[in-house]
This record gives structure tokens, sequence and C-alpha cells, in this order.
């Protein structure tokens, strides 16, 4: 094609924009008025804009006139449970122990495979509008999950929550999940398995689940010494740290995405080196100021050993919603605070972590994570033309410590448009929401006394 | 007037929303579908809606269709400085002491008054937009801010800064600004008192503010043990606390309203209970997050001596926003960590601190603060319809953990609608962006080398 040819019948572009590089290291720069140009769901090109915008037509490109709008790689969610939103709000100011074992667990025994369905679709019409365009997810009734994810046109991978205390048959339906689900949807659903805990499951179980996922070519995303109480405990009862556990079952060796990790020691550090290049955790701080934890995530000491370190909401009923502006932010501000050092975790480098760090951590940093030519065309049109980021002295920092989920204008994921200036197009919200008030009194009934799991780490 | 006489002419009823009762102490409660009834600037009435919206006419009041919207009291930002927002973002990942001496006192040494103004009016149409009707401001050339909020139709408190090294005419001149403003615009301005703090104004200066703050019934605005490293500076510079400092001088006998007080320790706590009734402490967390402070203001230990603690954004050259929601949260969420107790500083503690803490700040506890009969009508519609709202089992805990600024559709002042349906009605704000984007340059160029002042506290 030309130097100024749109894109082939049925792409897009997106004309006019600037656009936020984000290098694999080093200062994020800012490229004024630009052209995006998208074909078969890649970014083909990226080339200063001509004067006028290009017009679309019957065997043309889409165009998307992005003047004025600043085009960011879409935000990653490296850590949640998407149909948790169904219980936002509905466990306020308890301890953990409190969250898990009088609320969350029992409520969470309530829920069917529709609500579900119901909760994930809603957590996407969310996701969608605040910028998001893939997510780690960690859930029952992945199934459901995966359906919603696949209509909605957004990007995740999956991975289905096992307890030992269900089974084989329920191990063996997890590792079926992923069979039947990994690359779906034009492989914008991956899948990896989802042991919930070494406190939950069995060192069988685990390396049962490592087995196969070093059969399967897949990940393993698993909670880990989510808080330094259970590593003590850990070491208390077996003598070993909950990173040794995933090091002794084979998880580390899998490939794993680690959420939290604010349990991560010293001693723990060497292992994690050695299985730098495949191991992510994901950091989600609001919930750990939430929930009265201290330490918080180690980032310096994880990113110093050469681990991904990438941003998570967690669910919605600790975070109360699956902004990643929101979580990318309070990374920035937590870890300042953490380690007593303002120069440090820089406004490039939280950008980073937001969008190359999740797409590391979800095994796909070679697909997405960064607007440039051969990169999945997951791109995110910001408006910072409010009050509260101008004047605009620089974009980067706006986007950390200005911007808000409702500056998202338009989101493309795979090169498809999923909001445009505002109106979400693969999702009716509307009736998602009263679908979701319904259910509500339901699920949020826990006078039966049952629960999913008892929490005792 | 009949039960459900309309209001009287050039009234007005925001009708039938939903209301939350912030109480003096205690759970806050959403009262559902009332009519709030405004005359004269003042709630007359909150009664449960009748089933038709009434209709205004001529002589008739305005009649605001609030179904669907929760009204909050407004907000209050108990410490910014308002023309900072001309900053924004250009003060990033720097230690205190270079923000202060490399970045922000340099920067400001190019200030006209002209800027100022543009400044705070910019501030004003942000805060509006967020649901703040209330500032404390804490800055220079502070008729030109008076003036913008004058024209707005917010409610501030605003403290001429003052540094000794500016000398005695400077020192009456903010006393005159005092005389000349305290009261004025229908009492939606007051003024208090501003030496910037004890590190910078000596207590020669400090002990004559305090006789003019005692003289002419105003209070004391004043930055205090901003970290511990001033309070230990000030135990080995002179052997007492900066907060004893503000004792020896008077500052805490005229009624002070510290901003910051992280370095506030156990030995200042029986001084500032002697002083409780007229003492105020704003906290501002992202600031002292993003300057990698630690301990944080002790909250609990302020409130357990009977001090008022407010919520504040600080200027946006360090909070980049001056969004109270942000604030707030962050308020919640970092003082349950500190005190490692996730029970503590519940929603409604939290929405009180930021409406009622904030009115006693201000010495406005009596005016606004609450939706309540003979309260001024400081009213913000909140629309908590959203995905990130949704389901909402709690409304309350919405407001805290999942609304954001862009969620505030329609805001009252004093009964004067500044904001409706999200057109600001008071302030042209392309036009100020504009002005404010023209002024930007000049504004950062620091290579002159002057500063307003040097900081070694």
């Amino acid at each position: 094609m030309s130097d100024r040819a749109p894109a082939s019948a049925g792409g897009l572009v997106v004309s006019g924009c600037d656009v936020l590089r984000v290098r694999p290291e080093g200062e994020c720069e800012v490229l004024r008025a630009q052209d995006i140009v998208v074909a078969d769901g890649v970014i083909q090109e990226i080339r200063p804009a001509a004067g006028d915008v290009p017009q679309g037509g019957a065997a043309m490109a889409d165009v998307i006139d992005g003047r004025g709008l600043l085009a960011v790689p879409g935000l990653v969610n490296a850590h949640t449970h998407s149909p948790m939103v169904l219980m936002r709000g509905a466990a306020e100011d308890v301890t953990v122990e409190a969250w898990f074992n009088d609320r969350v667990w029992p409520m969470e025994s309530n829920l069917t495979p529709a609500d579900v369905h119901i909760g994930a679709q809603l957590a996407c019409a969310e996701m969608i509008r605040s910028g998001v365009t893939t997510f780690a997810d960690h859930y029952f009734f992945p199934e459901r999950i995966a359906e919603a994810v696949a209509a909605s046109g957004l990007r995740a991978d999956i991975a289905p929550t096992f307890f030992s205390s269900r089974g084989a048959e329920a191990l063996d339906g997890t590792v079926g999940f992923a069979e039947d689900w990994h690359g779906a949807a034009d492989g914008r659903v991956t899948v990896s398995l989802g042991p919930h805990a070494p406190y939950t499951v069995d060192d069988a179980d685990l390396r049962t689940l490592s087995g196969h996922a070093r059969r399967l070519g897949l990940r393993i995303h698993i909670h880990a010494a989510e808080h330094l109480e259970q590593t003590e405990s850990s070491l208390e009862r077996r003598g070993i740290t909950p990173i040794r556990v995933l090091h002794e079952t084979g998880v580390l060796e899998a490939g794993a995405l680690i959420a939290h990790g604010c349990g991560i020691v010293e001693q723990d550090l060497p292992l994690l080196a050695e299985y730098a290049g495949t191991t992510a955790v994901a950091c989600c701080p609001k919930v750990y100021l939430k929930h009265a934890l201290s330490p918080l995530t180690p980032v310096r000491a994880l990113l110093d050993t050469g681990v991904t370190v990438a941003v998570g909401t967690d669910g919605a009923a600790g975070h109360n919603t699956l902004d990643v502006w929101e979580a990318l932010r309070l990374v920035a501000l937590t870890q300042k605070q953490a380690v007593r050092d303002a120069t440090w975790m820089t406004v490039s480098d939280t950008l980073r972590l937001a969008t190359r760090g999740g797409a590391r951590a979800l095994g796909l940093g070679d697909r997405i994570g960064a607007l440039e030519p051969g990169m999945r065309a997951d791109i995110v049109l910001t408006d910072l033309s409010g009050p509260h980021c101008r004047p605009l002295h620089d974009p980067r920092a706006a986007l950390v410590y200005s911007a808000r989920a409702a500056d998202v204008r338009t989101v493309v994921v795979d090169g498809r448009v999923l909001m445009r200036d505002g109106e979400l197009l693969t999702v009716d919200e509307r009736a998602l929401i009263e679908e979701a008030e319904a259910r509500v009194a339901r699920i949020l009934d826990t006078s039966h006394g049952r629960a999913v799991q008892h929490y005792d780490p």
C-alpha cells in the first residue's frame, strides 16, 4: 500500500490522535497527531496524520476521529474476579477474616451459573467504559465468564477457581475448561489453571495441576503469600513459605501469575529470580489498604529480581470498582511511600506496569501492552480536556494522577470498536443492571449458614 | 405554607431525590424519594416527595428533577491552594525538598495577580464539577481568589499566605484583606489569617497575627508539623514541637486549621485537647503518599482528643486534582492501614469528615456540612447509575469506594444552581482553559533562579 493509503477494507484508522508510546524501559513518550492504521485486528502502522481526517466508505476502513484525544494501550487488569461486581459494597468495614467467613464466601455459595454470567457481563461493561481491554479472571463457572468475554469483545485470561475441598472431579473439570476454551474467540480468550491458594489447595493437587499446565502449555494463576501473616503461618505449620510451596509443587516451573504477594519475604527472592522470565505478581493496593494490610507487595524487590509486576483490582467485593486507573495510581502512591522514595515508581514506570507489565503477566507480551505495528489493536482513546487535567503540562502525569475512568471515550479491542464516544456497542448495560439488581436479595442472603470454603490460612 | 406548598418565589425545590443524612455521629442514613425545599438560600424542609414532580412557574420555585439521584451535602475541601492548578503535573517524581526548592517555589515567583485570578477560576470550575461546594484556600494575591469565588457562586474561606521574609507591610496587607473581605459575597467568602508555617514565619509575627485574629474574630489557617522530620527538626533547633510553637504564639488560642499534621506526636495531644473545640486538622493523604511520607496524620488520636479532622486535597501541584472524592477515599484507605484496623474509619465516618468535619474546620459548622432544615442549601446531586456503582447494595459505600467526581450531575450553593445536569452555569470553562494554557510557558520557566522562599524546615 502507498504511504498514505487507507487501511484495507474492513480495517480501521484512528485519525489525528496523540499516541502514548510505552517503551520496554525508560521514559514513555507522547507522539503528536498520528494516524493509527489497523487491519485484521493488528496495528499496521502509526504515522504522522495528514491534515484532514480520512473519509471512510463502503469498501474502505472505518475512521475514528481521534483529534484532541490521546491513544493509550488498553489497560490490563491483571487480577480480578469479575462476577464479584454482584457483591460490590456488600462487605465494608470488616476484618479480612470476617470478609471471607461472614460475608463473601457465604454469599458466593448462593451464586448460580446464570448469576455469574450476568456478573461477568456487567463487569465487562464497566471495564470497557474504563479502558480496560484485557483482564485476568479467577472464578467459578468459568464457561459463563468465557461466554461473556467472547460476546463483549474484550480479551481475558480466565482461571477456573479450584479448592481441594471440591474434589478430583472438580479438578478435572477445570482442566476440561482449559482444553475447551484456551485460544477461543479468535484468541481473545485464553485460560490459566486456577488453584485458589496454597492454603486451600493441597500439595498433591498443586502438583497435578502443574503437570496439566506444563502438558497444555498453560500458566497458573494463584493467590499466594497474600499477606505477611499467611507467610508466617505457613512457616509455622510446615516450615516453608508459600512461595517455596509453589516451587516444590511445580507451580513456578509451569509459569505463575501470583496475586498479591504482600507476604513475599527476602528468602523468596532468589527462588523467584530463578523463574523470573515466567513469573508475575499482580499488585492490587486498594484492597490491601482497605483490609489494613502492611507490608504491601514488595514491588521494588520483585522488579529487581526480574519478576514481572502488573496492576490489578481484585474483585469488586473488596475494590468496589474494576477501575485500573484507580489501581495504577494507588500502585504509584503506595509504592513511593512503602520504600520512602518519592523519586521511584515514576509516571512512566507506572504506565508501563499497567500495560506491558499486565500483558507479560498474562503471557501476552508479544501481542498486547503497547501501541506498535504488529501488536493487536487494543486502543483506548482518552479525553484529557476536562478542567481536572488542565493545563496539560504533561499528558503522562495526567494519565497517572489526574485522569478518571470517565475520561475514556472510545475503546478498540482486536481492531473492533467496543465503545464509541461513550456509547457501549457490544453490551446492553441498562438491561444488565436491571438483571443484576433483581438477583441481589437472594445473593446477599447468608441466613443458610453455608460457605464455599472456610478461611484459616 | 401548607404541607405541600412550593417554596416561595425565587426558591428552589429538588424533587424526588434520595437524601444522604449525615448525623453528628453514628451511621449515615439514606432517606428515599424526598423533596428538598429551599428559600432564601436556606433549606426550609426535607419531606417525602409527592408522586409528581412539582411544576415551576414565573412566580414559583425553580424545580430540579432529582428522581434517581442521591443528594449529598456539598463536599468541603479543607486545605488547598487553588491557583496551583496552573502547575498541575509540573513537579512529578521528586523529593519534598526538590518539589519546593527546584520546582514549586521558583514557579510561584513567576505568578502575577492575573495568573492567580485565572488559576482560581479554573479551580472553581473543577471543584463545582466534582461536587466541592466549599474550600479553604491559602495563597498569594487573595483578592483575586476572592473575586473568583464571589463570581463562581462557591463558598470559600481564604487565607492570604504570609512569610516573615515578606516583611511587616505584607503582614499588614493580609490583615487588610481580612478586614475587606471577611463575610463578603453574602457571607460566602470568609477569611482566615494565613501565616505559612512555623518554619517560615517567626514567633513575633505569629503573635502579631494571633492578636489580629482574636481582635477580628478570625481563625488561623497554617501548615504545621507537616511531617515527622519537621517536628524532629523543631525539637532539635528550639526544643519544642511545632504544635507547641502554635500554643506559645497564641495561634491555638485564636482557633487553628492545621494543614497536614503528620508530624503531630504524642506530647502534642494534651495541648491540642485543651483547644479541641476550635482546632481542626486537614488530612490530604494523596500528597503524603506521593511525597513518600510516613507516618500520616494521626487521625484516630486526634479524633480521640476531640479535635476536628477534615479532608483536603492540598494544591494541584502535588495532588494533581481538587477532587475530594479521591481525597476522602484515600483518608479511609490509608487510615485503616495506618492503625491496622479494617473496621475503623467506616464509610459513615469518612462521609462525616468530608462534610461536617470540613464545615467545622472552617468555622462554618452551624451553616453547612449537612442537609437539614436551617442549613444553607449546599446540595450536590450524584448519579450512581453507572456500572461502576451497580448493583447498588449500599449508596453510602458507593459514595466512598465507587463514585467518581464525574458522577456529580448538579450542584447548588446557597440555593443557587452552579451546575445543572453537567453544565456549568457560572464559569466559562473553555475560555478559562485557553487562558490558562497560554500562561503556562512563562509560569514554568525557572531559569531566572528566583523563588518565593527557600525550604529548610
